[in-house]
């Protein structure tokens, strides 16, 4: 399929992301269709122009109408989605994700998906601290950066329609990863991240941090709320290379307050100079 | 000195702070002096009438003329300023500070400074990635914090007085705090999250990462951008409170951690439930 609009768009899964595609993919002009367990999420996204129809099962007519799947589900209930109903697929379509880990997923659906339909995995690197297909604004998808994550498997088609797909949601910068790469820059930059934000919050036995904090604090744990069935998924479907990011990043710390237990200032101010300049480069 | 204007302020260190509380207390009707090292700092800041007249010696005149003065000043500067010019002051008044750190300087001060003069420090925690006088803003202290830190040699009409100062200038909340206590605090909520930012850039290998980030990771390093001559000896003044949050900290990542690697799934939602709790607490 290319991206003309007119065409029919199945989301499955209609919580804060879904609801964001959503919001933008009707905007664009494309028929949008959903399906989510929750009426209630249907019923919302129904009433406030999100999509024009939906459905809390997963209706043949529906999934064979459908010329693109856009799958924004819990990485484990994907693959039971994906056995049980891809017989209702329409021939020949592309498919893709918003997944936040690629490795363990990517490669089994791919292995069970029928010949005739060809899943590209992408990962939109966009969010919110809260959920739910109330909360949905594509707006976060501005200055946001979207990672099209192919295998061996795929074909130019369906890498450049994937690509296209971030272009048209309004994302600044549409990159290509392997799955391995893409699970190793995420450990790094979001999950030891979101590890960080939470331990913050979690390891002090100080009261009323909030009176004393400055904006450096409350930037650092924004993230420390934080919907605990996602993540906890999210960090053990990446557990080997997630724990190798956090033993690098606790050991350049452990070297920084060594520096500071040596009192050795210009070992300190070099490493402050070094974050100084590749930081800047964020700020562009 | 009641906080009636048309008294004068003199602001010793025209930097960021400095300039901010020039600004700040010139729109509050204050007539506001400033001594700076700078030239061009003195030329900015009169140009663009966040003070009414500057030197870049301490001029005995501008000194004595001053019914309150505020320090912006390097810690270590600040006790040889003192040292110098303290026979200057005008007797009666209050003086107080912006210092990061306090136990290393407060009792020092108090100790060498005249009796009939007294110190009483504060710490606005207020602060921007850019300094010098150039980006000044009083907009800073808009929802910030203000910490009040006496010592036993403070009399309640220092407190107080040095209490208003943080109102008039139009912080969020105003709070009284040990000089230990308070450098406990700020090892940990700016001093630590300083040391996590530096780390977040300057220990990793990955190429191109501002290419992959959400907003998370950009938050968590906007502070990397960092004064390395400010910083450095900001963290040594308070190095053994600084290095002990350090230890706790990574005592806690290290727990969650071993969360992930032991598959601990209901171990880990408790955490994040936890620094959900603990962080909406900021947000109300």
């Amino acid at each position: 399929m290319e991206w003309i609009n007119k065409k029919n768009i199945l989301i499955v899964g209609l919580g804060l992301m879904g609801g964001s595609y959503a919001m933008a993919l009707k905007r664009l002009g494309y028929r949008v269709y959903a399906i989510d367990i929750n009426p209630e999420s249907i019923k919302y996204a129904i009433d406030n122009g999100l999509i024009d129809d939906g459905s809390t099962k997963a209706d043949p007519d529906l999934i064979s109408s459908a010329d693109a799947v856009i799958f924004a589900l819990y990485p484990k209930t994907f693959t039971t989605w994906i056995n049980e109903n891809q017989k209702f697929l329409k021939p020949g379509i592309f498919i893709t994700d918003v997944t936040g880990v690629k490795e363990c997923i990517v490669y089994k659906i791919q292995d069970i998906l029928r010949d005739d339909v060809e899943f590209i995995a992408s990962h939109p690197m966009a969010g919110r601290e809260v959920s739910g297909v109330q909360n949905s604004s594509d707006m976060i998808f501005r200055d946001a950066n979207y990672i099209v994550v192919p295998t061996d498997k795929n074909t130019p088609e369906a890498i450049e329609w994937c690509m296209m797909l971030g272009r048209i949601l309004g994302f600044r910068k549409i990159s290509v990863l392997s799955p391995a790469e893409h699970d190793k820059m995420i450990a790094y930059v979001s999950q030891l991240t979101h590890c960080i934000a939470i331990s913050l919050m979690t390891g002090t036995d100080l009261e009323h941090v909030e009176n004393f904090t400055g904006d450096s604090f409350r930037d650092l744990t924004r993230i420390a709320r934080i919907n605990e069935n996602m993540w906890s998924e999210l960090f053990l479907m990446n557990k080997d290379t997630l724990i190798d990011q956090m033993d690098r990043f606790i050991d350049e710390l452990t070297q920084i307050k060594e520096l500071i237990a040596d009192e050795d200032t210009e070992g300190l101010k070099e490493k402050m100079r070094l974050s100084t300049k590749r930081r800047m480069r964020f700020d562009r």
